[in-house]
């Protein structure tokens, strides 16, 4: 059943495989009148591309997008907004070596039993390639939000962390290295961590941290629609993701009341925020955030053994250029995903009174 | 917007407020011809209840569930499945504490400002127990997913955690304590940790892990409603709950991918099962198993400032009985919405070969 | 699959079988803050409930609303509204009759083929008495519109037909009369006709008029969710009804572009109107119209020969009481679901601008 | 808010203006495997497109459809299918006639009024060219259908129409002429009667009647998603359309339940099939049909007055190559929405038993 569609106001439908003719997508919903700035778009996805650094895969793509409808004389018209990105990259290869054998930790056999048929090239639709299109929904929904800021960063690569809250950091400075880790220090070990894993054919995982600043009391739509189970939903969605935590998170589970509650200001926010920015599903007005964990790759070059189609054990080694660690490319898509919810939100915010 | 409906085909919306007249909720797309078995549906609901030993809070509800629909000479017809619990337990209670005042880390205030007015009784639409209406409908699902089998149990009290493999624990043993912990020598400490807080007239965080057995291979659907993701907003979407994982989790994003790889046994199982039953979002056949973090309870017995409706500060002590600890009550919770989320995605696996 | 559910951001949910033992619903994404006045929805449910006069079938149900949640102190508090009806009726009739056998023209047989299974008793599911959770739903729509008039009226029964244009009726006449025709000879004229076809235990169709006025321009999401594509959907759901035609409809399509194009006055309304206050799907500002088929019931006191369920001839006779015309009952409920359909949109339409 | 996509399984989301740079789509949740003959989409389109014969617009359009993913060595691949055709004839022409004045019947003004913003070149989102589209998915559906038939026909222009039942015609001979009548006497009449109101500058309505046929029982989701409900949303969204009719329709509104009542045969069939091959929006195995008007095209070639956007009086004539009667290229459109709302429902109904 068709799943390639999310938000409810604000809708972004996507198609397209690793090594298909194009990616691209629909955007549904958005509010009309509203100016593009076609540069910033184009920005958002150079962050996310292949080859922008020698920490990430070296496979080239230019990645530019292409608009079809939606926008007339710079501003959006509400009507659908149609895009595609070419790929350019897609004839290159030899797929011989995965189109009868799954790649380990790879979807390729799921979707072979799911589907019964797959593009097995680069991985088909189960391919990241595929997060393209949100960066395109995610950098148009940031327009749209001017004034709530978006920014999330690389906080963990293996066992390295920022060992700071991030009041502490610097937003200005998560471009400023490959990594995208605002804390200098802690970027440079993460940098030299994924060269060194990377020479030795392997990967390594990680996580981004993401803070949403500026964002109006009341979004969210509970029971089941909270603000923090659609975020927490989107940011599941990206591939390699493995969890999601929010505000206390995790850490929060090892606490007593007395220390995790967070007690009001006169002027209704919270001394704390342990919260995270939302309360009851519910955003307060505070600092929204959050923390994702990426996998490492499954794409290593070193020889696994694994199967074939018909069960027999072959020995597979990765080919091509590919990550040693998705996070510094990812932090663009999990700043796109953020928006595409937050704006989401704020749309069905507007319903609730008439 | 409406928030109250989770689900794409078999699908729940819920409504009730801690202390209207009743809770109650709608079961639409519930396969028909199924054999119901009330008993084991009061049996769920009685896991949750207030007042079912002494640890929880002493609240009185008999939580009985009438069904109005969709069930006809004991089997389901295909047609809304009509239900309702009355809140017994309404009409007792002062809460002219509350009515004016914001409790520290609960809904209170997003509610009114979102709403501009709240049901501020119990904590209106934003109480816990609406959740008994979740264990309803997962009670269902759990009988129309035979064969499919939904465990929960409390794997951590603040820092107290079993230190187990899930395959090293016998499920049978989960309800054989009040913390719904299988591992009796750590369910014991549990216990006492939990006796001793609510002594202090404190509250205490936790996790649930929950684990499904025999889910076949081939559900989810991506790119966006990818099964782990869909199951992590159902966990998000339960009061307190603040972070979810799945597989290796967290501790994934520390490792390297020649650890994480799965590798494949002839026979298309994998050796480790790091990826928890799901790869690229579709269920591989293999156990999916995910970890779900609680906050400790946000009504402690003790002062706490905070402020009312015009900002002035005002001293707060909890009333009534809440839980030292919603981790033992919320096991059959986290069963219910991984059951609902499980049976959904198993009917819409359905519409993809003709 | 789920098919309960209309509406998009203000969403009706309805389950509940002719004789089990209630029907209800859940409102969900009901504004909030609207002062709700209960009488009004309880003459709402009295135009369409069963006995209120001699043209209709003597069933004896008081059809009482009560509500559950979302309503607190008067006012809608934004969380869902739960509402039910008990059927007091629904114990003593006899259906061995149908229990086995199809009656023409229901639904008996395609229930049983498509489920497998279902509630024999009255229809089940299938009976026009669910109606009665969409009367109480349209008329809290009613109340949220205020300032939106939607007046629906008998046009037509059988070759009967009100001979006027809509502008010249007096819609406070509507329900001067039990057929809630407000032409007062065509009203008696229609009387007559049913009282006849009663006589001779028979049924008769007929056509229903609904003229909403004050809507403001700009309701309505193309290019699938046109308004009248949405009033077209929420009318067909009706029981009986077997065609919808929207300002010049069928008459429309016999006529000339020169004849048809509505002409703008100056002040942006048009001269003639057959667009029927929607173009290009989306509401003018002018009065939207239109018109509503519904077949003569199908339950007749007359010998007619059918098959049971293995295939077998039978003689069946209508039993019990039935309405000769269902129409003038209908009107309550088409005014309804105009109601539902156009806040739906008008809520929607709060999306398109920040 | 997002109104672009239509379906709940088999969904199709389409974007792109009149004379933007192409018009496209998303098809997501087509059943994987399917084999897909391009050539029969093509032959779709091409019924479809302007310039096909002397009775429709001249504007020259290939449409040529390209498709970029979620079909792979010729069959579905269960992942989204992209698809676009490009606007050839977008640059040619003068619209400064019709950027600052609206006209009349078209959807101008409402576009204006409801978005703020609009792109006016040739109607923009709300030209009918956004129906090929339509057609591309429904030309698939149909392939994925196979088995079940879908013939639409023209069966009135104005006041002329075919004085026969649809058993009477032979659907081979619907493209046998450019009217698409399959009574070819009638044809020729309403050949004339076209060419006559093109030459005089005008334009005139009429209607299709679609046949569908060995569509199994079961199809339909009561109470709000009924087959024939969902269908005559399908229809009701097409440009143009003023009303729909299935079955009986709006004649079965003046007959008695004795006349109108379908007598079963012995194996389950009915004797007359007034019900329109559905019974309580389930689908009883009996052919389906129902029919469709079109008002006359808005675009004339005659003077007409009208306003600017400040309200000022101004005349207006048609330019450019318009169609005199939209009926002839409106079959493949009702075909494809038919087919779509089929396709959608055979999904949906196998989610009924497990």
């Amino acid at each position: 059943m068709a799943g390639n569609t999310i938000g409810t106001i604000f809708k972004l439908t996507t198609y397209g495989e690793s090594h298909g003719v194009a990616i691209g997508g629909v955007i549904d919903g958005c509010p009309s009148g509203v100016e593009i700035n076609l540069e910033a778009i184009q920005y958002e996805l150079d962050r996310r591309k292949p080859g922008q650094s020698k920490i990430v895969t070296q496979r080239k793509e230019s990645d530019t997008v292409q608009f079809y409808s939606g926008i007339f004389e710079g501003k959006t018209t509400g009507t659908p907004i149609g895009f595609q990105i070419v790929n350019e990259n897609q004839k290159s290869k030899d797929y011989s070596h995965i189109k009868d054998s799954y790649r380990p930790s790879h979807a390729d056999k799921v979707y072979q039993d799911k589907y019964g048929v797959r593009d097995y090239r680069g991985g088909g639709r189960s391919s990241a390639r595929e997060t393209a299109c949100r960066v395109v929904a995610g950098a148009i929904a940031k327009q749209v939000l001017s004034g709530i800021k978006v920014n999330a960063f690389t906080s963990s690569v293996g066992d390295l962390f920022i060992n700071k809250m991030y009041q502490e950091l610097d937003f200005s400075q998560i471009d400023s290295n490959d990594v995208r880790c605002p804390d200098s220090s802690t970027a440079q070990a993460m940098q030299e961590k994924i060269m060194q894993v990377r020479k030795s054919g392997d990967t390594i995982g990680g996580t981004i941290t993401c803070v949403i600043q500026n964002v109006p009391a009341g979004l969210g739509e509970p029971v089941f629609d909270k603000l923090h189970a659609d975020l927490g939903k989107a940011m599941l969605s990206i591939n390699a993701v493995k969890g999601f935590e929010y505000g206390s998170g995790f850490c929060g589970a090892k606490m007593k009341g007395s220390e995790h509650n967070d007690l009001y200001n006169q002027d209704g926010t919270t001394q704390t925020n342990l919260s995270g920015g939302i309360q009851g599903g519910i955003s307060n007005g505070m600092d929204i955030y959050f923390r994702v964990a990426f996998k490492p790759v499954a794409t290593i070059m070193q020889d696994q053994e694994t199967i074939d189609h018909e069960g027999n054990k072959v020995i597979m080694k990765g080919k091509g250029r590919h990550d040693p660690c998705v996070v510094p490319r990812a932090v663009p898509i999990v700043e796109s995903m953020a928006a595409i919810t937050i704006l989401d939100h704020l749309l069905r915010s507007k319903t609730i009174k008439l």
